[in-house]
């Protein structure tokens, strides 16, 4: 299918004379190996990044036609963010279920109007998502939603990166297991190779285990991920032990889900005897999980055990949840708020815990490993790093904004002081996509001018709901 | 004092066509009467709103000069906001201390280099500052540092309004007490009445009974509020009652300083017994308390307990701390982890306590009460309402990027969703100080340039430290 206006081969490109957030230093490929590399170019070639080095090292091949040249002086390139969970049309209902407890948001404010949603509306929502998450230097963002055939449109329009699943539950029958599959197999690779896809059944508490069992089947099958919710809140893990005698982690394990690249949501109701089953598919490369602390503490559910998860050995990517709950799709918010709530909440109450390189680490390299977007020889491509061989997304930031200065420590100015705002250009496959703060692949007041008189009918209550929340 | 830029009679203004966040609807005074009226004008005279009404019902005194005129139009007027409790020039060490239990953080990192500070760094700090809180739309800041004059000067020039306290401890003896004493006379009313001062103790644990005493009777002789830190967190609590058999606002108690009117900063370490001697003092106007939550979580201190403090009638207005501890100065920031932590920690588990619509009456009526800047006849004055009598301190915000649109409900897209970067004009006294984001009284570059060679010279440790931390 055509890609408009990212049609057409990647350019040549040179982000001359910038600092780059650079991972494996000292060949740590932890937190404690980020580091800030002055005065560098990052060269891009065919979507790919070919050279972080120092510009006094320039190579300079005779004859070869010259680059296109971004001027990097002044400012900070970072691997583009990566959203690893959210419902990106969600933005649709910002503010539209606000101050609730989850059965209430659920039943009473979300899953309602849901119901109401055309594939016209979640294809406008998902406009403006994308162009709120590049401005905000997200690159690529896990979706698990409704509609997909719309999402896959806006990224291709966008000029984001995006992981997509058809989200199903049991009461869609097989048909629901089809439509995601079919999906999954006719989007995988689409926009130029911006997408990849993953089955998406919704959790352990809309999902019977036979089904769950044979998504796990057609995964195998179909060398897919698997992208779901599941121990969502400590509430929902009490119900699955009174209901079925196992954790919904202890679910996944018996309904063959950690045998496969698996996705799991949330994660804040993980109880200690989850943790040898995520270790040993860790172990194999095959889980990670997405937080997105904010809408957790919005609703009084705690948050994701990160300490014990990485002990385990799992990938934790950080996300923002759909905006419906999380208010907005901004990771730079999830990284603070990562580190503010680990600190407090997710260790031991200890501040020395979850530093800013860990918070960085998270958001970058552990973000692409959880959503299995980390092997640079993969189909599905790498990203999360500027490292040759990676898929050059690139969010490039100016840091003269007085509440950036002075800096003393440039990782920490990062997650506890950046803002989505602070960034200033952008590129997906090395293509700029926000150039001076404008996305140029979203026309934000078209979108919004054929937005504005759908919302009255867009959350209206009273047809039906999506599903009821009783796990 | 000459207030340079800012001399002379501030203009007659209108802001017209705007949307307005106002207060009392309904004859409410609390969150439930927050409102946004639509298409109004905020009409400013000699310093002060004069008018905020329907923009159809526009008087037109025939002969009166036309007004100057601010176009309001697809902008929401937001009272400009009230940062009650940092230290503005530590801005410095932004970044300077991460990652560190608070005895580390003040006896290894904080303490040692504030002892490097000289007046002149102080002021650029405070310059910088002002920047940044003007910036994103805070308009009055209560400042409890040292070199005060310095930072008299940043908010003279930078057209913000503050109130100031000169920090003392017992270890600076008696001439402590007459410093601040004396600053606090010759600058009050400063800076064309934008300066308010109070007096500045540091700290229950870090000045002794009879020294607090003694600024208890300084404030009632002078008719001065006092500015201090106490319970702020529960080992100080704890280590109160060992030492003295009283908890720090039992301390506050008996040595007078609920007496007089007094901002708390902090108070996590708030305990069940404090509560009636805060709601007797609070009966008669006195005591507000000052929350910054970022730095509490960042720390793994818990929170201040808001919802006890509501329920003894004690106003609790949102602060940033210093931003070495809390990463810069984002009172939109303390908004929301205000709402997040509340619903999580501070309240019982409850997603239904502080609404948004709480937390923007904690970020301005309430944070005006706690400063003990809310009463219009009072020659304080008044500000965070946009209400006739009140000081014209304004925040124009544009609502038309993606991350704030759609918008359902308008005060949730303000807590959860907005942003400093979304705030284009600021008023102070009806001057404007900020236009299109930028911010008139203050050459950030210039500052910067003077700042940059005395970084490395203010982070060194080895020359002794300003105190010890041992509560």
């Amino acid at each position: 299918m055509a890609d408009g206006r990212w049609a057409g081969a990647p350019p040549h490109l040179r982000v001359q004379g910038c600092t780059a957030l650079v991972h494996g230093l000292g060949g740590d490929e932890g937190p404690g190996g980020i580091g800030f590399a002055e005065d560098v170019d990052v060269e891009v070639r065919g979507g790919l990044i070919t050279r972080v080095g120092p510009a006094a090292e320039r190579p300079d091949p005779a004859g070869a036609p010259p680059p296109e040249v971004l001027d990097g002086r002044g400012l900070l390139a970072v691997p583009g963010l990566v959203n690893c969970h959210t419902h990106a049309a969600m933005v649709l209902f910002r503010g539209a279920a606000e101050d609730v407890d989850v059965h209430t948001w659920f039943n009473e404010r979300i899953w309602p109007v849901e119901s109401n949603l055309t594939e016209r509306d979640v294809e406008l929502g998902a406009l403006l998502a994308c162009a709120e998450m590049l401005l905000g230097g997200t690159t690529t963002f896990a979706d698990h939603y409704f509609h997909m055939d719309a999402v896959a449109r806006a990224v291709q329009a966008s000029g984001i990166r995006a992981d997509l699943g058809w989200a199903a539950f049991s009461s869609d029958g097989e048909a629901g297991r089809e439509r995601g599959l079919d999906f999954a197999l006719r989007r995988s690779g689409g926009a130029g190779g911006r997408i990849t896809t993953s089955l998406a059944p919704h959790a352990p508490y809309t999902v019977t285990e036979p089904d769950l069992a044979a998504f796990a089947a057609l995964a195998r099958e179909h060398d897919l991920p698997v992208h779901l919710h599941a121990a969502e809140t400590a509430e929902q893990t009490r119900a699955s032990l009174e209901r079925t005698g196992a954790t919904p982690v202890q679910v996944l394990e018996r309904t063959g889900l950690l045998d496969v690249p698996l996705l799991v949501a949330h994660a804040t109701g993980v109880v200690e005897a989850d943790l040898p089953l995520l270790a040993a598919a860790a172990e194999l490369g095959l889980v990670g999980v997405a937080t997105s602390p904010r809408f957790y503490l919005k609703a009084a559910h705690g948050t994701t055990p990160i300490r014990a998860l990485r002990r385990a050995g799992v990938p934790v990517g950080l996300a923002t949840d759909g905006a419906a709950s999380n208010g907005d799709l901004d990771l730079w918010a999830s990284m603070e708020v990562t580190s503010l709530v680990q600190k407090s909440l997710g260790g031991e109450g200890d501040p020395r815990w979850m530093t800013s390189r860990q918070v960085l680490h998270h958001a970058t390299a552990q973000s692409a490993q959880a959503l299995h977007l980390a092997d640079p020889g993969s189909t599905r491509g790498a990203v999360g790093r500027l490292a040759p061989g990676h898929r050059a997304d690139v969010a490039l930031l100016d840091l003269s904004a007085p509440h950036l200065l002075p800096v003393h420590d440039l990782a920490a100015t990062l997650v506890h002081a950046a803002r989505p705002g602070d960034v200033r250009h952008v590129l997906v496959d090395g293509r700029v996509v926000v150039r001076d703060r404008r996305v140029l692949g979203v026309d934000v007041p078209a979108v919004l001018a054929e937005l504005r008189p759908r919302l009255a009918a867009l959350v209206r209550r009273g047809a039906g709901r999506v599903q009821t929340y009783a796990p």
